[in-house]
């Protein structure tokens, strides 16, 4: 087979897979919800204390779909060389590592040029600087755009025939309708199933939280 | 073939295609390079002269890559019920027809909800207030989210087997890997070859102005 035909075929085949692309997908046993990440802070217990206080403790505002992790009422402002975005939301509960998850447009507006990361692989990540009321953290790395995944308990992996770090493509059933590619499949029994896109991808995609996609098979 | 094997077949042929996608995708007859749009206006001369004055013209800045349109000197504030986007740029020349393109990121900032529509087709679409500096324009209709296009000379059209409106799959040759579905396909002899996205779309996808993409065939 020619690469035109390879092309004619995959097309062909997207389309089937597609139906009506503008309709509600009929949830089967590869729907996702989607969870949209707007730009957050993960803070090293040490950290949270220089920016609220000595002894503070972080404040539960809501929980979040994946067991014990929450939304905070505190909000800092984070800063780089190029500008600031305030009221950027902490995630609980404190983790080892300071965490600072942005998107292509915030690295934009804070000049600075984030890397696209799994969560805590922060190793040369982009420096940031995070305002609190009570003090100020400058992380020389911590930075970075979360790279699109899905978080899914072990019986979901074995349901769906996945393993931890598979990478899968994914259809949306939006009227933006694209196909993420290489979609990280991460696994735990601490895992509820959720695909996180962050802002930019949700725009793109027209996708809002609750909405399901639909993983097409292994990349 | 049932649903299963459709997936798979979908995911190993999308494989092929891609081959290294954090590589620059090499040139061929089925590349197209991209322009990224970020917010702007086209004004009717009448509205034009209400924001600039009686009389004013259109200050050509620098051309555009597709032939006669111009980027202007001209910048004004678009304002709706949440908030207001300064700076926003003037495109030339004028047009029957007022009209704002935003993405959905701008749409939560100016509190609106402008429909995705094709350049052109306004009935209906959401109301904007623009601000100039001798005047103020409030359109009733005229907002839009353009939907992703590629331009094409009439000649690339016939090279690639297109008619105008046809929808084809397009695949990005970058880090965030992604296939959009159903492109419009736009045929012009005043046209040149390129795919327009918003901000949204490039940053979801890491395009940047002159990325190639790859048409994968009809929708």
């Amino acid at each position: 087979m020619n690469e035109q035909e390879l092309a004619a075929l995959v097309a062909k085949i997207v389309q089937e897979q597609m139906g009506n692309t503008t309709s509600v997908a009929s949830p089967s046993g590869d729907m996702v919800p989607v969870g949209v990440s707007n730009r957050h802070i993960h803070l090293s217990q040490e950290d949270f204390e220089v920016l609220f206080g000595k002894g503070a403790t972080m404040t539960h505002l809501k929980d979040l779909s994946q067991p014990g992790q929450f939304a905070c009422k505190e909000v800092m402002t984070i800063v780089g060389p190029g500008g600031a975005i305030e009221r950027v939301r902490l995630l609980g509960p404190a983790r080892k590592q300071t965490q600072v998850e942005v998107s292509v447009a915030d690295c934009f507006k804070l000049g600075i040029q984030a890397p696209l990361r799994d969560s805590g692989d922060l190793a040369g990540s982009a420096p940031i600087t995070i305002v609190g009321p009570k003090g100020t953290v400058t992380a020389p790395e911590g930075c970075i755009i979360a790279v699109k995944h899905i978080h899914m308990h072990t019986s979901d992996a074995a349901r769906l025939g996945l393993k931890d770090k598979d990478k899968v493509n994914v259809q949306t059933c939006t009227e933006r309708g694209l196909i993420f590619l290489e979609v990280l499949v991460r696994v735990s029994d601490k895992f509820k199933l959720e695909m996180h896109v962050d802002m930019d991808e949700a725009n793109a995609a027209s996708l809002k939280n609750g909405d399901m996609v639909k993983i097409l098979g292994k990349s």
